[in-house]
């Protein structure tokens, strides 16, 4: 019997309590309705340092997050939009991976924007992920005008967001069970 | 009598004793050797926080950042090329400015590759200063090989590059002081 | 005294009598108003061909839409977006181009959509204009949902909308001018 | 027993005696060669015409090509570079696809250039096969200096770039076996 896949999230905002955190467990929990293992990168816990930082070479948490890399099958990025492309902390996230780790896995890209919506930050991390050979699925999720777009419970209003979260999630579980084999 | 151009340098790796740092003070100092000032951002002495982490938005280092951005005319970037876009770093430093230290004023692109050469940080970069309203201008320079770039002196070899950074500087310079009457 | 200033429009749909094509008139008309010269090239009437096309080197328009180019101190492009991107008519038209008439021109970029906002055509058109050595301004505009922009007097019914149309128009014509010292 | 993949060849030079016409054969025929059906679209001597040309909507060329497109399983993209990103001969050739003939295709990008390398057009055909929810993977071609690229007999000189040939057309043929299931 087939292992189950396993899912990564990785977060463009510091903090997981935050709109990119939020729209990141949203999107795993569905994963995990459809039969996959997830696990999520926390900065605020465990920070990675920035690429050149003193010590970072041999940084513990730089282990560990690679090797939550390696155990996934699937990767969720998502991240907020800041001048037209992807945050610093998204882009530092990425710094510490490799084709090692990613190389022939599916990726899902979400972002968020203070304003209206746009796809700036979502083609950037579609070309970032080419480059460490993963798999960026065609589905992707923006949403715009972030601060409304969660009610008091903590769900996404927009009944069409949360179904291209739907859609974005099947094509990965689904599809990475498909090129698995 | 017209004020001198201030010139600042923004650096996509952490440390200034790099490829990116060598490459920044040439251009920095063509800019001196044309009439300008010019100023360095070292975030290996005044490391600018990642956004998000604790304590980030009342950083010293972040005022000192935002008063050297608001006090130049001109901006040059050099970020090494990682996965296909500019460095973790690079972008932390673009997510600390916005259009009030920005707006209007030109900006010179550079970038570093361990390849072959490509665009795809200095097109990255393009996108990110028009958000914050810079203008970029259209000379660029992006070299490739970077670790046979330079001789023992810490000159660039390539003749060709070196004229390709006296052209971004001669544009950088001479239509700062025609945008800004 | 100083020649007036010429702005050129480029239309990324065929005929010009679009939503592209009014967008065109409408900004070409401002630059009127500034004391600009202006003219628009339109491929209903003298086509293009595409390149590669038999007898396309020698062809009568593209000499005519060269001297045009050559006539113009800066370019207006208003594309729609077709599948992420600028359309196939507008890269033709950019094709027939080369920094012999556009180096250090200005170029202002406004694309259009019929679903909601993106930048994709505006930030492909600006790594284009850099590659034959114009300048793209800052100011740019991206018209959402098309088919409801325009009121049946032909005007644009957004007031924000309308307001970055004469920004983009402003800083084109005042910024040619000192460009041109 | 499976259908054979169907691989469907689109040329970005409108003449295929064309470097990327050269290239594209070759990876069509490395496609047979792993037991693929292959086409080719040829607008010498079918032209599309450009979106909006007068008859377009109804022109019978149009008809053949999305009928070409419909019967693939997988679609082959060569482009030369032109003004740093594809040629408006490709772009029209997507113009005149839509999701109904590549949603859920895998796409691969190659692309010739006249001087030293870059993606800039395999990035802008990567967002594009998106926006038609095609899937472009993440093997790609990009060949520099591309009238020093082949030999007599049209073979290209570089083993690098003929295995990297193999490699896209391998990664082309098995997972869309794979996705097909």
């Amino acid at each position: 019997m087939d292992q189950p896949i396993v899912v990564m999230g990785i977060c463009g905002t510091y903090d997981l309590n935050s709109a990119n955190g939020s729209l990141l467990k949203i999107a795993l929990d569905l994963c995990e309705g459809r039969g996959a293992e997830t696990c999520i990168w926390d900065n605020a816990i465990n920070p990675l340092p920035l690429v050149g930082e003193e010590g970072c070479w041999d940084h513990a948490n730089v282990k560990l997050y690679k090797e939550m890399a390696n155990s996934a099958d699937a990767i969720l990025l998502s991240s907020p939009e800041y001048h037209g492309t992807m945050s610093g902390v998204m882009k530092n996230n990425l710094d510490w991976l490799s084709s090692s780790q990613t190389s022939g896995k599916l990726f899902g890209l979400m972002s968020t924007l203070g304003g209206q919506s746009n796809s700036n930050t979502l083609n950037h991390m579609r070309i970032a992920v080419r480059w460490i050979h993963g798999w960026a699925i065609p589905e992707q999720i923006a949403i715009p005008q972030i601060k409304e777009a969660f009610d008091d419970s903590g769900n996404i209003k927009s009944e069409l967001i949360n179904q291209r979260i739907e859609d974005l999630v099947e094509s990965i579980i689904s599809n990475s069970i498909k090129l698995r084999r």
